[in-house]
Formats: structure tokens, C-alpha cells, sequence
């Protein structure tokens, strides 16, 4: 038998009394909800927020944990969550020893625990890469909003100022915490986390350690363990819920009063009947049917089934139901059960006897419309755990034979390791059986064959909230069907709730009011921080290469000496670049060209409006890395005078590492015009400029 | 007195039989609720919707309108919206003519079926402009999952496959159809359309005006006059819901069982108490003091105050509140009251006498609370209609004289020609003020001073959906506070609903399922029709330069020669283009700069890359207009030898008018190498290419 540090031992498990924490304050009390360990049915804790002011702690949220945070920018949060993340790494030790109470094993911890340190690490460096060093942003370009130049509208994003406020799932007390609270906490917002009470003396340490940290502002995260009592009855206009869990549970909360009456936001992520499809052409030879086998057996078995992701309808070409039942059969007879906390055990036990219960239950109701093909009878061996007073379950395959008339297998949800094999003929039948789950978080496509997976994700697109493709180019990648990703959106139409979390930033604007700004545009850079065409400019005697970062502001603009551009210029520009097209060097060609006639290289007036702003001297301009949004929007002729004009568009200063010069990104916008002021180019470049500090 | 062909004529005045339009029939039901004309209270119309199935309208929408609408792209959609916006401008008088029933103003019907049909314009132009001529479309750029370039995640949108059920308020019978509509349509989800019984006859002249034009396919569009029976029971997990009217009555619409256990999304617009704040800085001889006091008039009286954005709180700083009571006073004393049809009248009566008199009923409770400053009393002359049986009301402005202490003006709308003023001592205050309003649709801030502008809109951004700053700069082509705008989010927080109209393609994404794919890049470029980088290229014998649109195909490939880089390369290029930054050319400062030595100037590389890669000769590519997100990632040395791969990344057809030269836009991403394989610049290039039809 395998043994190491953090493995449970029954005799040393001691019940704690988990607390709330509330107003900057723990709060304890005596007794309340009794929890049991999920592989030996010993009593672990204890959980009542009896005496738990909700009311107080929403105010509290919103004046203190808001007021702090606001003082702060987006990329003083994500270095906040980035030390934070670091942190928390360094205490894992004591959440994975607690999660194995739980029912979780080494695998399902690293999901759970390192994945939820690993969204903060991914928020903090999204934030950092795609937004400003503010604490607002705009999203998206200026609309001008009338012909005269005078009137332009923006879309704002600031924080909203209210509490986030999480109900989560028992399934993920660590990950279902910190992916929540990262997006509000970059937005600015403070989060009221309130974890499923199974599981929720995991929640607790990590909050506790959070706390010791010393890292969040003041009122930046409280917790509530235990129930909610009045708190939805606090709930104000600025405030935000999400919920994960049962779509039966949701359905209680969304329909609140003060929800409703006060439009607060609600989102939810409910479980589904999420699916996963054999392509028609994998044979059972092809690397892509032992893909599918082992994704199944996964999700399934990890967690042991109890993940609002996980796989509950296998679809499969009707040819091959026996083939794909009998590796599945297979795979799963090598998946050891037992005590989570030891290495050799791939599966644990249910998080509770009463979730053991429901998930049996579901079985039996499923087993009385379909087949039965693995699980039932005997229970298999233990490693570890104690099957009777734990809450094993070994995994159930059933088949429904005729799915486009089974109703349990697309309605009634086993959330824990069971699943349903589905037999198809044709690809828009399999599409349709996904489609049937009525809304999915996710679904799985395994085939190597590029046309049979775009007929199968457009055929499932309109259903599910995340499609994966699996095959032989990226299986050693792929993430795999269950797992969200900070970068992708997590929530699926109908069934899955309809709600969204993660998607990258899409997640942080769920806590930003979206405000439309309209004004002139002096006004309007006056306010963004961004240079709108047409605002006021400043013009100095002093070049604007020559200021350092911290001189430079929006709006300083340089109008250059002109310039004639000739036919000794293209030519030699034709030479010297190598690019002889027939537009700038065929006179006879070019006539009949979209010009009509010998026009100069666009990267010319490129080259050549960069030689007329630049100044060429050391100075605190360090480098152009890069440029956006270029048009030419007319053609320069022979003998045509150009001239450009550079503003300050924007400002960002970078993070600075140890022993490297402090800088700053400037952004420039470049406006290239003729002797009739008429626009030949316009574009944006981006610089390195010096800090002073 | 004034006479035209539009104006009503009483006697002329017959009711008509609302009827509903279902499953592609037109329904009447006999009798049901009288709606009498607001003006003189003679009989209108009578609606009812006995006898509509309505499970069956949503099963005909989701079948026949969905798939008649998803077999097409959203160009196609797009030029079908512009031809209908087309045909109903014609056909403008006719709902002119019944609007004026309404009550509502020649003024008023700009804004209702004038903006209307301007709202379908704008959405055909931005789905054009910013949507490719496809049945889906990619959202944001590729996301890489993993390091070794074979598993990459991107957000795809397909089109719903459900209905849009729209539940529209009295006050705009035609823009607020048509403003809901055009998204969903450009999405290629069909409508059901539920308008007030109230103005429901005006709405219906416009619906079977699109049914006559024949430009909408079967099953697109429905109509439902009348109560909507059982319709909520029939609701399903694709369909989509809209709301705008009463707070109260979206609180009981969205807690439907069906909405809420379906996971049916539901956007609110709802009224709210809008504010207009005059800045501290602004003196009564200033152009905005006249510009504030028009504002309010304007958002007072036109629609007689009926609107969801309408000012109804006036917060002026403390010093001018008399200076502002009387300026309003003497312009509300110039507004004409009357027959809403004759040109000399500036504002009509209420929809009608139950409306008028709620309205009383509000301002009563208002007064109890306020001053009554201007209104009460005896009512104004009126040019035409009927004081007694119209639904008249005379503008009302109070006075809150402690309004951080005031209940009823910051919770009680009348929903009519009523404002109250609101003093205020500092900035801050003012802010305050604006979001005890609890959310809002529509503020306004007044003011040429910038720094007043910039602290007032980001105390009240949090509680607004749109802020406007008017001043002398923007007055001109100011669309006023009151306007909605297509390209700016419509709706706000809270009490406004928390919902979101228009916007851009905001709007047209509430229709569209977010489908996160993840796969390898051949496969994601198979499914998305745009190549990511690592996908697998198709190389030729033939230059891609030599193929036309139809030709080339996403994943074309060309690998060019090599070119070593040259000193005598850049000493040119400098002399060329001017540029004579020190580090291309001084041989000492360059050893201190970023790259510790002379380096080809960025453009160089741009150049010469395009020497590399352009065929010089006439063929179907006509033109490089544009270049987006350039990076130089290292630096090229004198020495260096560099390649390009040039490769198809994305296609658009572009719309021919009559004579033009049939083109498409062919994106190229191109990627930029050393010798050692190591990237220097990546970007892509646009290009009009030839196509053979």
C-alpha cells in the first residue's frame, strides 16, 4: 500500500467548525450542518453562519472592498492577483490534504487547486497584456456620429459599484472560488464568496490563507459558509450574482424579487447533458478511437463524474456501438477505486452518501428506459475507503438504443461517473442528438476529418458553449473535453443556463458598467485619455521625440515639413526594395491600372512620412515595434507633396523588471495628406519610449 | 390655422380591426379592447388576439423563418434590410398619418418611423462593413492553448435557433420594432412582434407593409396584437426575449417558469429617471446655459415626455436654480399644445386619458413632496383637439428643494411632461444625485469646461447606460439626450433594466450563440475559413498574385527567395526615405541603443519583404490598401538573410454596383524570417483582388 505525508488517515481526522468571514472579521458558529469525509463517513466539519449580519456585510463589501479597489488600476490588480497566485502556490500542500476529504484524488486536486492558482496567474497577465494601466478603459474605436467632425460617441468601461457575489457548486471549492473572484477582482470589484457547505471547509482555508496573505485590500473577499439567510434581501442595484450549481436551484434564486426589481445581473452556470461524438470516418484502428475511448473513461472517471462539464451522452456510429462499449469496458476495468488521498487510486468516492444516493437514484431511472452495459451488481475492490459508510459508486455505461426517443438519457442527469452510449446514423443525426441535451457546456468532436468536423460543430454550434475537436494533431495539447479555460468562455444556451464565465476579458466586463460617452472630440480625449481626430492639439517648438514618456501627453502633435515626391523617388524605391509592380514602374500597364496612371509604393509614403516626423538623434524614443490599422486611402502621383502629422494617441507605462530601463508604450496616430489636404494614409504606430523612472 | 393632407380630420376618424399576423395569415379576431384616438377620444381601433396559436407561431418561426433566414449570409440579410428600409420610406405617410392618432408630433414621427427606417439603414451598413459575407463569424483573434502550436481556441458565432420574441412599449410603435428586428435579422433569427394594444394599429400598417413588399422571407417576422395568451408556455431554450417598458411589468414577464428554467435569455429596457446636469462652470450668458435649458424643454415635451430617456431630473448647481427655473418657464410658455397632426403645434396630448391620468396621479404625489414651480392650474389653449375627451396634460417642472433627502423624485416616474430641478453644491454632490436615480438609460452633463466634464461623467458612469456632453463644440450635430443611438449601447443598470440594445453588432450578438471551438490548426482553419498560423498551406507552381478571387483559397501559400540585407541596403533606404534614425545610421550611438548596433530601418523589411513576395506584372491583384497588426519581434542585422511566407488568410467578396469591376478583399498574413528561422515581423496585408463574376 502506498503511504506519503498527505495521504488521510482516518484515525487523525478531527471535525473543525468552519467559519464566515465577514467585515474584515471570522465569524464561528457553535454546531450547525454536520459533514462527514467522503471515503470513510467520518464527521469533518461543521458549518453555520447563524448570526451572520448579510446585510452589514453587503454595505461592507461595497463601501470598503469597493471604495479600496477602485483606488487601484487594472494592472495594479493583476499584480496583485500575481502575488497572490504565487502565494497560494506555496500553501497547496494543506488545500490538496483537505480536498482529499472531499472525495478528490491527486488529479482531480490538481484541477481544482492548481488550476484555480493558474486562472489567477492567467487574469493577472491577460489584464496586464490587454488593458490599460487605468481604472477605466474603452472598448472598441470612436464612432463619429455626425459628418461634421464635431460629435463622436464611445462605449466606457468602469467598475460597477456594487458586490460580486458567488454561490458556487461543492464540486470545485478552490477553483470555483478563484475563477470567479479574479475577474472581479481586476474589474475593480469585491466579491462575496458563499461555497457549497459539503465542501466548503476547503473554501474556508484558502480564504484563511488569503487573508494571511495580507495581500487583498480591505474588504476585498468576505465568505459566507453555512446559508445565506437574508442576504439576497440586501441586494442592491450595483451588485452581481453568479450561481453554479443545479439548474433547479438557480431557478429558485434568479427569481428573487430584488433580482427582478432591480435588474440585478445574474449569471448562471448550470450543469448539462453534455455529449461527445465518434466521427463516422474513425475506424477503430485510427489513433483517433483510442482518443475517444480514453476522453470518455476520463470524464467519466474524474472527479468521479461529478463535473457540470463532464460527458454524460456517448454518440456514436451505430456500426460501431459494440466496438466502442467494449474498450470503454475495458478501460474502465483498469480504473482502481478507493481512498482518494493514495497514489494508486485514478477514482474516488461521491462527495457525500446523500449525493451517492441521488446519483443511484438517477441510475436506476436511467437503467428503466435504456441497457445496462457496465456497473451495477458487485461492487469492485477497494483501495482504500470504506464502501459502506463512504460514498463509492463504480462507474454505470448504459446504451439507449433508439436515443431520438429516449427522454431520460437527454433529460435526467447522473452527476457522478455515468454515461449513456448513443447510437447514430448519419452526421445530421448525431448533430441532432447532441442538439437534444437543449443546451451544453461543452461537447467533444473526435474525428481527424476537416469536413466532418465542420458539418458536426455547425451542426452542434447553436447548443453548446464550447465545442472541442479532438484528433491526432492535438491530442498531446488538448486540455481535454471537461476543462474550462480562462481564455474561453465557460457556459452554455438553455439547460447550461445561459450564462458566460472566463472567455478572457469577457468575464472581467461582466462586472464593468458598459457606459456610451458621447462629446466632441476634445471632450471626449479629455475624458478617455485617447486622442480622437480632430480634438485640440498641442504643438511645441520642442520635437516630440525629445520628450520622455512622462512629458509626453495625449494630444501633443508635430505637423512636418513637406515633401514632393517624384519619379527618381519610386524608381529608386522599386530598386531598391525589389517591388516592381506594374502600378509603380509600367507606364503603359499602369493606365489601365486602378489608379490610372504611375502612382508611388504605399510603403514609400510610409518610409517617407517616417522620415519626415522622425528626429534622428539619441533620444528617449527608443524603437517602433509595430503599427495598426494602416489604410491608403488615396494614391500619391508623381510630383504630389505630402506631409504627416504625428499626435499622441495614447500612453501606457510598462512594468518594469529588475536592472531594465523604465518605458512606456506610446502610441501614435499618423496622418499622411497631399497638397490638397486631402488623406493619403492614415495609421497608428506604436513606440518604446523612456521613462524617467 | 394651419391645414394638410396629413392632418386628422375627426369626422374622417373609422376604427379598425387590429389584426394579428401568424404562421404567414393575417388573424382578426372581431371586437376585443377599444383604443380611442388621443386628440379628440373617438374610437380608433379594437385589438384581440383570440383564436392566435401561439405555440404553433413559435414553432413556424423557428422552423420555417429560421431556416429560411440561416440559408443565407449576413451580406445578403444585410442588402434584404437595406431594400425593405428602401420600400418603407416610401410608404412613410401613410404611418405618419396613423401615428398622429397616437398623439405624437410631425416631430415625433422623425423620431419614431423616420429613426426607424433609419435604424435598418444603419444596421445593413454595419453588417457589411464589419461582417463577413458568411453564416457565422469568428469574434476576436486565435488564442493559442498550448506552446507546441497544435491546439489553439477561438470564439465562433452562429445564429440562435429560435425566435425573437419583442414585447414593445406604446410610445414608439414603429422604431421600436424596427430597431429590435434589424439585429435579429442580420443574425438570421426570425421575430414575433408583441406591440402595446395601445399603438398596436401603427405597428400593424408597417408590418403588413413588409408583408406587401414581399422582401422578407416566409416565417421571418410575426405579429401579435392583442394579449399574448399562453405564448410564454410555448417559449423554448433557443428562443430570446425582449422587453421594454414598465419596470413593474418586466418583473412579472421575466420570472416566467419557462424563461427561467429554460435558461431564455431576457433583455429589459426600462424606464428610468434620467438626469441632465448643468455644470458648475457654466454662467448664464454662456452658449451651454441656453443649450441646458433648450435640452430640457426638448426632453420635456416632445412625445408629450412619453420616453424611457426622457429627462426627469434637473441637477443644477444651487446658485442658478432661479436663473434656470424662470429660463425654462419662458421656453415651456412658448411650446404649442394641440392636434399633434397641425404643423404649429410643438407637442401633442398622452396616448391616452388612463395614461393622462396616471401621469396626474404621479405628479400629485410628486407635488406633496416638491414645489410645483411651472404646471397645475388651469390648462393652456389648444390648436385643435379636445381638452375634455383628449388626453391632454400641460408640462410640469418641481422643485426639490433637499434632494438627497427626496424619495419620490428619484422613485416615482410620471411618465410624461413632468422634471424636477434639483439643486446642488459641488461636483460631487451632483454625481450623487445622478445615481440616486438607481440606474439610468440616458444622462447629460453641460458643459464647455473639460476637466468638469471628466469628473462628472466618471462619478456617474456606474449608474448609466449613455452619457451625453453637449456644449457649444458638439451642439450642432448633437443627437440630443434623448436619442438612441444603432452604433451606441441603448440601455442602462438597475433600474433601467439592466439590458442592452443596439450598440453596433452588440445588438446582433444577442441572437448568436458563442461557441468557443478548440482544435489543431488545420481543422480551426477548415471550420473558421481563416488561417491560423500552423495550419496546413497549399504551395503552387503558379504565384498566388496570378490567381482571382475565386481562385485563391484560404491556406495558398507562397515561400519567397532569400535576400541578405546590406549595409549599402540601409544607408540607401535612409537616404531614400529621409529617416536617419541613429540607430540605422551612426554607427557609435547605435551600440548604446536597444539593439546594441545598426539594424535595418522596420519599413526596410516591410520593403523588402514585398519585394520578396509581389508579382510585378498585371493580374487580378490590383491593389495593397491596408496593413494590420505589425510587430517586429527581433531586429534585422546587416547580414541578415531574410524570407517571407505569404499566405491566404481570409476572403470577402465585396458588393459590385452597376459598372464597377467585380473585386474581393483577400486578407494575407505574412510572416517575416531570418536565417535562423526566427520570426522578424508578422502582419497582414488587404489586397483587392480581381473576381470573375
Amino acid at each position: 500500500m502506498t503511504q506519503s505525508p498527505t495521504q488521510i488517515q482516518p484515525n487523525q481526522i478531527r471535525p473543525i467548525q468552519v467559519a464566515s468571514f465577514i467585515s474584515g472579521q471570522w465569524h464561528a458558529a457553535a454546531g450547525g450542518q454536520e459533514i462527514r469525509d467522503a471515503s470513510y463517513g467520518l464527521p469533518v466539519a461543521y458549518v453555520s453562519s447563524e448570526g451572520v449580519d448579510f446585510g452589514a456585510a453587503l454595505h461592507y463589501g461595497r463601501t470598503v472592498g469597493g471604495r479600496n479597489l477602485r483606488r487601484t488600476t487594472f494592472h495594479e490588480r493583476a499584480r496583485m492577483l500575481r502575488a497572490l497566485a504565487v502565494y497560494l502556490n506555496e500553501r497547496k500542500a494543506e488545500f490538496n490534504a483537505l480536498s482529499h476529504l472531499t472525495g478528490a484524488t491527486r488529479r482531480d486536486n490538481l484541477v481544482d487547486i492548481d488550476g484555480g492558482i493558474g486562472t489567477l496567474f492567467s487574469y493577472s497577465s491577460m489584464a496586464r497584456r490587454d488593458l490599460p494601466d487605468q481604472k477605466f478603459f474603452v472598448e472598441d474605436d470612436v464612432n463619429p456620429l455626425g459628418k461634421g467632425g464635431t460629435f463622436f460617441g464611445r462605449h466606457v468601461m468602469v467598475p460597477r459599484e456594487g458586490v460580486a457575489l458567488h454561490i458556487n457548486a461543492f464540486n470545485f471549492p478552490v477553483w470555483g472560488m478563484l475563477e470567479k473572484i479574479a475577474p472581479n477582482l481586476i474589474a475593480g470589484v469585491p466579491a462575496i464568496v458563499k461555497p457549497a457547505s459539503q465542501t466548503s471547509y476547503v473554501t474556508e482555508a484558502v480564504v484563511r490563507a488569503i487573508h494571511e496573505s495580507g495581500l487583498l485590500p480591505e474588504g476585498a473577499l468576505q465568505l459566507i459558509c453555512g446559508s445565506t439567510g437574508d442576504l439576497f434581501d440586501h441586494l442592491e442595484e450595483q451588485d452581481t450574482v453568479t450561481f453554479t450549481g443545479s439548474a433547479a436551484t438557480a431557478s429558485k434564486l434568479k427569481v428573487h424579487p430584488n433580482i427582478v426589481r432591480r435588474g440585478v445581473p445574474f449569471n448562471t452556470e448550470a450543469d448539462s447533458l453534455n455529449c461527445i461524438v465518434l466521427g463516422e470516418t474513425v475506424t477503430p484502428d485510427a489513433p483517433e478511437f483510442a482518443l475517444f475511448v480514453r476522453e470518455v473513461v476520463n470524464e467519466m472517471t474524474s472527479k468521479a463524474g461529478q463535473k457540470c462539464t463532464a460527458i454524460r451522452r456517448v454518440i456514436v456510429p451505430e456500426s460501431r456501438v459494440e466496438e466502442v462499449a467494449a474498450a470503454i469496458r475495458e478501460r474502465l476495468a483498469g480504473i482502481t477505486m478507493g481512498d482518494p488521498s493514495r497514489e494508486d487510486v485514478r477514482m474516488g468516492p461521491l462527495v457525500g452518501a446523500s449525493q451517492r444516493d441521488d446519483v443511484a437514484d438517477v441510475l436506476a431511472r436511467l437503467s428503466a428506459e435504456g441497457e445496462v452495459l457496465v456497473g451495477g451488481g458487485q461492487h469492485p475492490e477497494l483501495l482504500g475507503g470504506d464502501w459502506e459508510a463512504g460514498a463509492f459508486l463504480a462507474p454505470a455505461l448504459l446504451l439507449a438504443r433508439d436515443p431520438l426517443n429516449a427522454h431520460a438519457a437527454h433529460e435526467l442527469e447522473a452527476f457522478g461517473p455515468v454515461a449513456t452510449l448513443m447510437p447514430y446514423s448519419g452526421l445530421e443525426m448525431a448533430a441532432e442528438l447532441a442538439r437534444m441535451g437543449r443546451g451544453s457546456l461543452a461537447g467533444s468532436i473526435v474525428t481527424h476529418h476537416r469536413d466532418e468536423a465542420r458539418d458536426l460543430f455547425f451542426g452542434m454550434a447553436s447548443a453548446h458553449g464550447r465545442i472541442l475537436v479532438l484528433n491526432r494533431d492535438d491530442a498531446k495539447e488538448s486540455t481535454g473535453h471537461g476543462s474550462p479555460l480562462p481564455q474561453l468562455k465557460h457556459g452554455g444556451p438553455g439547460r447550461a443556463g445561459g450564462g458566460e464565465e472566463l472567455g478572457g476579458l469577457r468575464a472581467v466586463k461582466h462586472y464593468l458598467q458598459r457606459t456610451a460617452l458621447q462629446a466632441d472630440p476634445t471632450t471626449m480625449t479629455a475624458i478617455t485619455g485617447e486622442y480622437v481626430r480632430g480634438a485640440a492639439v498641442r504643438e511645441d517648438v520642442v520635437h516630440p521625440f525629445r520628450k520622455n514618456f512622462e512629458q509626453l501627453q495625449v494630444g501633443d502633435s508635430l505637423l512636418t515639413p513637406r515633401r514632393t515626391v517624384t519619379e527618381a523617388d519610386i524608381s529608386a524605391f522599386a530598386g531598391l526594395s525589389g517591388d516592381r509592380f506594374y502600378a509603380h514602374t509600367d507606364e503603359i500597364a499602369a493606365q489601365d491600372s486602378l489608379f490610372g496612371k504611375r502612382v508611388a509604393h504605399g510603403y514609400f509614403v510610409l518610409s517617407a512620412a517616417a522620415g519626415l516626423f522622425v528626429d534622428p538623434g539619441v533620444g528617449p524614443v527608443l524603437a517602433n515595434y509595430g503599427l495598426e490599422g494602416l489604410r491608403f486611402t488615396e494614391p500619391v502621383g508623381f510630383g504630389d507633396t505630402i506631409r504627416a502629422r504625428l499626435t499622441v494617441q495614447s500612453k501606457t507605462a510598462k512594468e518594469t523588471r529588475e536592472g531594465e530601463t523604465p518605458t512606456g508604450v506610446v502610441k501614435w496616430h499618423v496622418d499622411v495628406t497631399n497638397q490638397n489636404d486631402v488623406l493619403v494614409a492614415t495609421y497608428s504606430i506604436l513606440t518604446l519610449v523612456a521613462r524617467e523612472q
